[in-house]
């Protein structure tokens, strides 16, 4: 039914108008692939995220939110490789077309998208239950990229910016969680608009040795770390950065919980030999990016935590994780 | 719930053992993000394409070939640019963890990828609706590629394979045409099974002027050929390649409509200027890929079938396209 094609069609109206120009793409949207070249010093990033409607994001989440996020998780990725963001293919499959739906979505994505220079390059449009992925591509200089397995004994563990906000926003929308007004609205963005601390990672390319984005809480990412680098870790979970507004709406211990099991704070976590400290300070500062201490990387292979140096368990909130 | 991400961790084993070597995939699956490295004189092609279940495949379809067609029609967008397969990113979103189906789908998808050469560089397992997308990069010779925007007035217009058979391949499945025997399968096959034009398109790269795959019909695809370059185009539907197998199991208003609207077919569509013609013969007889000069590209954006020199009007079978 040609009708169907005509529909589709108009769904991609919405994206091929708006994408950013960038002067590496040799040839975007309409043709069979998109062409893009790369500086002769460069390697390529590349990763893919999907999200499901009723797994990832609810019927409910506002369409704008959805497009910023699907960008944001993927920037995430690049951000803890210490990449640059380049260029992103977008695969939409959508139950029927719904034109305010569609508008306020590429809102949100290219918000986001203009924001770090992504242009979108091509894509898929297709009938189905509703789903998002993107398949985003970064740039970084040859031979020089963070991964998770470079962590020493020794080693500083670092996260960026707060912990355990998102899951809080999360359980607010779910109403297992009260939380009104500002804070409410704050905890909620949280969790709708995480910030890929993008810039945070490039300026850690020469100074970390590992860095990891926390998609799934601290306590299941850091696995990856000291699994991959062959450690273990403590982590002083009275050193976690909280929000206050994280602080006044739970209890201590629930507080930690969020922190870290919650997932879901695209936050880097990361390691810096004690000789990079002085390095960390200044590229960070440059960046504004918040960044604290938590805890040591260590031999063994084991996770350790510690409250005030005594073990700590936390409190099991039984989050789902969904890779 | 932790048993969620295992049971999707155990997805994942299905495919990061399995991947593709290639000396310039710097990092492979296990980090947040590939990192891929291009030779200095080479563009990157970069295309993507969703299959979503009960959309562009049936819950009966064997996953083997389900795994086999997903990489085949993002190869089919690669050829069509004249690109070398180099890397792939899949995300695969299944409703439940079926080892024996993942074990199928796997093996179909690493059949064609590794004899395409390529390399799985990464991807998102997730719970959902079955749909399967899958972003292909490929390589191609710095400033040339080639696109849908080339044709000039007197080119000749060209067809790889034959036309029409996945059509009644599929119509075969669905019950609405009784083939049997040998050829039933050569027609199923060729509707689960399409052969992606790779070596053909990369020996058209010097020598055609436009290049498409059919996935819609070559009745719509030439349209975007002749949008693209400004031009006309007249076919002449009595020299339109078709399978023995097509030509004897439906009547021939019928096979000519298969092989019109049918869609689905991946061949390669092309155009190449008079003075060219030696150079293809010698190029595509290489490749061993049979090919069929079947009408001229013309002034004026219409485009004109004829049979026998007759205005042709095809029979309509009322296919439906998804984008």
């Amino acid at each position: 039914m040609i009708g169907i094609v005509k529909e589709f069609q108009l769904i991609e109206s919405f994206f091929t108008g708006r994408a950013q120009s960038r002067k590496d793409v040799v040839m975007g949207i309409g043709d069979d692939c998109a062409i893009v070249q790369l500086n002769a010093n460069k390697s390529i990033a590349i990763s893919c995220d999907t999200l499901v409607e009723n797994v990832h994001f609810f019927p409910d989440m506002p369409a704008k939110d959805l497009g910023y996020k699907s960008l944001a998780v993927n920037l995430s990725d690049l951000a803890s490789m210490g990449a640059e963001p380049a260029w992103m293919t977008l695969a939409l499959t959508l139950p029927e077309v719904d034109e305010t739906w569609l508008a306020e979505f590429s809102e949100g994505l290219f918000e986001i998208a203009e924001y770090y220079g992504v242009a979108l390059i091509g894509g898929d449009t297709t009938r189905g239950p509703r789903a998002i992925t993107i398949t985003i591509n970064g740039q970084l200089p040859k031979d020089v990229g963070l991964t998770r397995c470079g962590a020493k004994n020794g080693d500083w563990i670092y996260v960026t910016g707060s912990l355990g906000d998102s899951a809080l926003g999360l359980d607010i929308l779910r109403d297992k969680a009260a939380v009104d007004g500002e804070d409410r609205a704050y905890l909620v963005n949280r969790h709708y608009r995480p910030t890929p601390r993008v810039l945070a990672g490039q300026s850690l390319r020469t100074i970390a040795s590992s860095a990891i984005d926390i998609s799934d809480g601290i306590m299941s990412d850091i696995q990856h770390v000291i699994k991959s680098s062959q450690m273990g870790a403590v982590i002083n979970v009275d050193r976690l950065p909280l929000s206050e507004q994280l602080v006044r709406n739970t209890t201590a211990d629930m507080a930690l919980s969020y922190a870290l099991t919650g997932g879901e704070d695209y936050e880097l976590l990361f390691t810096v030999p004690e000789a990079q400290k002085g390095a960390l300070e200044m590229a960070l500062a440059e960046t504004g990016v918040r960044f604290t201490q938590i805890g040591q990387i260590c031999t063994g292979g084991q996770l350790t935590l510690l409250n005030e140096n005594k073990p700590f368990e936390p409190v099991n909130l039984g989050f789902e994780h969904f890779n």
